[in-house]
């Protein structure tokens, strides 16, 4: 029985109190990343319809990682695509599904994220959801769109404990409103700075003078670099960062990045919006190392195009490029609060070959950024 | 027992009359394709040490599908990667692996080709491989290269039928030499302008003056557009072509196009020549349709790159830019003849639903092409 | 007075017999290039609105170069800018205003071809004319769209004789209608095949059930490789091709294509349109080589773009994924005419250093094209 | 007179006390930016062999513009080529050069940078330099590498100031060694986060265990955001960042951003390298609004690549990608910090319409540095 996969539903998690409330934590100080609004929820389910479901998978002493599904909307998404782009920020990973979403501009899958050497049981969850779908009865093509870190220093990655089951299973509990964030899912076995990274979310809303739209992000964060939060050097001042010296971390490893908005972009301007994102990441002292899979999936809510359309010209209604710039904005700032979300939601985790990553020590981090001054006179 | 798979290994083909002398039958009446000679083989397999498995799935009525793999070399791939790049002719299509290759600018796989629905297959089959070949045992990440076309009009794609057995088997099973085309491995249920197409390949062998290199290609052809043979309008002459009427076939489809070099090209001009082949494509009257995944793949034998390399600096020798217009040429011949070869090798299949799609009519092409003449004359 | 600018413009070129009838020439003999019916003119100005203005330079021995300008429409086309891309077929070239295409999806001023050295003269021009044009009194940032071949084996490209008033001129007597075609405006001093080559010009025009669309092409044809007409292998034939021997042409040069239609295509399938437009530069046996710029520059004038929308959504309508197949289709045929067109509209040359470049022998070659048959039987 | 032209050379600035102190202030202070260690100069000349030149244009009330040009080495470029790549962070600019770059991966020109209005002339400057040069007899093609910011807040930018000579005078001027910034040259009127902004350097020195090698930065700053120093929000501090309100600057305008170094990198990774230096400009609190047109520009000057080569095949060495990542960091850092010493460099200027720019408020900034803590506590 003790290797019987222990599957924890990740929505059940939000109840958990550590888990819920560590964004809060960081806020609850007053800290702040940015200038703008969060949304409601501070949530990639802010934008409306975007619904993700989140599959942990603990098992024994090794098995350390999950599945993080993000759904564009509620409906038939291969029946009513949505617009969207990818930006790679680096090429060292597995994402499936990119060149057609370049050349179509749309995707017409759930986005799935889940360790790198099971990709293969993303896509075939994928599949699997999208043929069975009423409606899809006829469908004999699917873009299958997903992402991967690796986790395979807690977690026995070379076993591919991730089954499609599972995947069609955070699918299919996919959900809107509250998400729960760190060791879970996705993230469940994550590495982010050398400090136990995960799932991590954030949003921000444009005022209604510029359009009144939610910028929704959600990341897998297992990346390195110099941890930077709301400008402070934490990485340094906790003597833990990229090249420090031999016995420190590697900075690789990836870092996945979903961007929804309910603003009307197109294409060609998500990828626009997915290459801020990238920004965000940069301003936690993320560095993109060689070995580190850095892509921002970037899709809106706003205009469906339709898998069989009734007419060949189709009326949209699309942003102005002079527009944009407040929603590009906004994807900045949800992408770096959502990396810091992930890390302040992580608990320490022991797994693979007797490893343990321990989690930022939130409490001293928050003396440290409270505290912290430059220069000759401190 | 009747739907138990009848599993044909593709190298067995090779000595049944029709699959073999095909190609020949189209050089032995002295048409030719462009102004290059072709290698021994006029095949993929002679660029040294590329080898080519194929599995060819028929299983009763409307199974009709199978595995094309292609290594590089015969080694390890995974620790002595291959310089590499992808060029998208048409990005409609699923072909994993391709934001690695531009990345890193290797390949550290087999090439896998299979059918839409069978990628994740594809995947996991080269996982498998990959992690178990001796040295690899501590590998946790690896970007298996697998391309597809949509063989759902004879196939029973939505079955999914392939299993990474199988793609395991054709890897194992590659050899250098003589290699099976038409209707077999990946292309066993294609169609191409609207006649049965497969696997086809070709090669040219560059003079000593010019480096003496040579450049084989290796084709999966499921497209659409006008036929054209060594520049005769076959489509036209036969009546079924692209957009005739709405009784005739549709140019979707797909096509994967595989380029190896023995040249010394780096990562940057591998997608130049990657380009070039797709203008192969083109002389054939494809046209890269909406719904065509047009890709290519390419890569060189002449340098590895070790995945631990001893130095952190590398002495390497590359050709420069001036030298790569022959190389360039020779792409495009062979692409061309590659799919020609595909045409001139597939024999009449019956698949799912009752449908069969005849085989190009090859001694009527032959007459027509041998008698046809232009314009008013006529 | 002997070194004076003897300044020929083109549009009263196009009175001259030899210029004007060489493509009718071409058709007159039944012979056809592709299934799809021509525009009117077969010509880029059959999509309705745009306009072309070509400067002929030919002075004393040596300056052989000049100026063809394409205006999407007859407005200010900086306050009403047009969706557009570009795809860069071999970037051995200088195409000023590539990102900022990409980036906004628009073209904002007159498309200018002409010399590699003369870039800078059109870039000048451009601005000149954007800044002058009534309402652009604020403008302060203009995106030149100024594309190039090398036509310094006739010309003396290092003299840079053309102006920016030649420029200028070029944009201004710009004109629907028939236009000249051959040694005429950046066509000049061109060389294809090793032949002359020049402007060309051809349209295809989609019938009434699949949008009705036209698509009209422009190019300036100054590269190499195996001459096809018609699928015929003419460069074969006549001795003369790309790596023949080391006496005969190089290959090098460029092709700039200029791609219009009326079709409501988004930018982003208009970079998939310009990727066909290369499909048809392949056809007539170009092969790209290392040296050639091969560019597609591809506008819509269905869709204007307002530099100062009067709302920040707009309404737009656009052509589905779906339903391109048949513009794309068109762009590879237009194409393919109108490099054939260039050369057959070409006359015989000679230029710096006592060098001449021959016409196609037109005559021969119409022979060439209705006797050729192929293989055993011949 | 009084309008005629005021030419300052950019070099003899150098020894203005405010001009060469303001980078030395900010680290007097002992304000770090990033973990590793500046070259000796903290400049882009740290690079050996590097050039700068500039010259700047101040005429009465309305002139405020300039060049400056970076040289990768002293030698003939075009005969001895650089390894080079582009990123583009936002394409709105018109950087002339790119396709070429990304196509033969060589940098073969000085790279000239410029107001946008200008960039024929700095085309036109250095083809002239090119042709001129010795052993560049027979060149017939020259790819131009200009850059370009919109200085037309303070600069009257539609009279098109800089003329082709003084894009020579600064090709011919430059020199390695110290080299002025803020107001100076490209920079001299350009505006960065509301403030004035300009020409800054800066440099990274990897320890020799790592290579050894040094990655050196130039930036035109014009851009706008959320100013960050050293992770301090002085944007927000200072209240004038993009978005605050109408009253407040456009975050549009754009950033030039060249990165030098003597790491081996090829082409590919170089473009890696300029992919980092984008996440400088991140950290600097900049958006890449919709109007900016941010662009890196990345050489090596380890490898030269021979215009005629010897022999076809090249022996070169390329550092491993497993071994980049330290560079990488080094370009994030060093970016970060050129475009902070910019600001720190630029001081108040007056211009067109009777407009100023108000220099960053350094002591007072420095004090905001220096005391600021974030949270509840404060």
């Amino acid at each position: 029985m003790m290797f019987k996969p222990f599957l924890v539903v990740a929505s059940l998690l939000a109840s958990t109190a550590v888990q819920a409330q560590a964004p809060n934590l960081f806020r609850q100080n007053e800290i702040r990343i940015g200038v703008m609004p969060t949304g409601r929820l501070n949530a990639i389910t802010d934008v409306q319809g975007v619904k993700v479901g989140q599959v942990t998978i603990v098992q024994g002493d090794s098995v350390r990682t999950g599945v993080t599904s993000i759904l564009p909307h509620g409906g038939n998404l291969f029946q009513q695509k949505v617009p969207a782009a990818v930006f790679v920020g680096n090429g060292f990973g597995k994402l499936a599904g990119t060149t057609q979403i370049a050349e179509l501009g749309t995707i017409e899958s759930p986005i799935v994220l889940t360790n790198t050497l099971s990709v293969a049981a993303g896509i075939q969850g994928i599949i699997d959801y999208t043929l069975q779908q009423p409606g899809n009865e006829k469908v004999q093509s699917v873009n299958a769109v997903v992402g991967e870190t690796n986790d395979g220093y807690l977690n026995d990655i070379r076993g591919m404990h991730v089954s499609k089951a599972q995947v069609l299973q955070s699918i299919l509990q996919a959900d809107t409103g509250v998400l729960a964030q760190g060791n879970v899912g996705a993230g469940t076995g994550t590495v982010c700075f050398g400090w136990k990274g995960g799932i991590g979310t954030a949003s921000r809303q444009l005022p209604a003078n510029l359009g009144g739209y939610t910028v929704g992000v959600l990341v897998q964060t297992n990346f390195g670099g110099v941890l930077e939060i709301a400008g402070v050097p934490v990485g340094q001042l906790l003597q833990k960062y990229a090249l420090k010296d031999e016995l420190n971390h590697t900075p690789d490893g990836s870092c996945m990045i979903v961007v929804a908005t309910d603003a009307p972009l197109d294409a060609r301007n998500l990828e626009r919006l997915a290459k801020r994102a990238f920004m965000g990441l940069a301003k936690t002292g993320g560095i993109a190392s060689n070995g580190s899979g850095d892509y921002v999936i970037a899709f809106s809510t706003a205009n469906k195009v339709p898998h069989q359309p009734t007419a060949t010209v189709l009326p949209v209604q699309y942003l102005h490029n002079e527009a944009t710039t407040p929603v590009f904005m906004a994807a900045i700032e949800a992408t770096e609060e959502a990396i810091i979300n992930s890390l302040f939601a992580a608990v320490t985790m022991k797994g693979k070959a007797g490893r343990t990553i321990e989690a930022l020590p939130k409490q001293e981090v928050l003396e440290l950024i409270k505290n912290y001054k430059r220069g000759k006179a401190q």
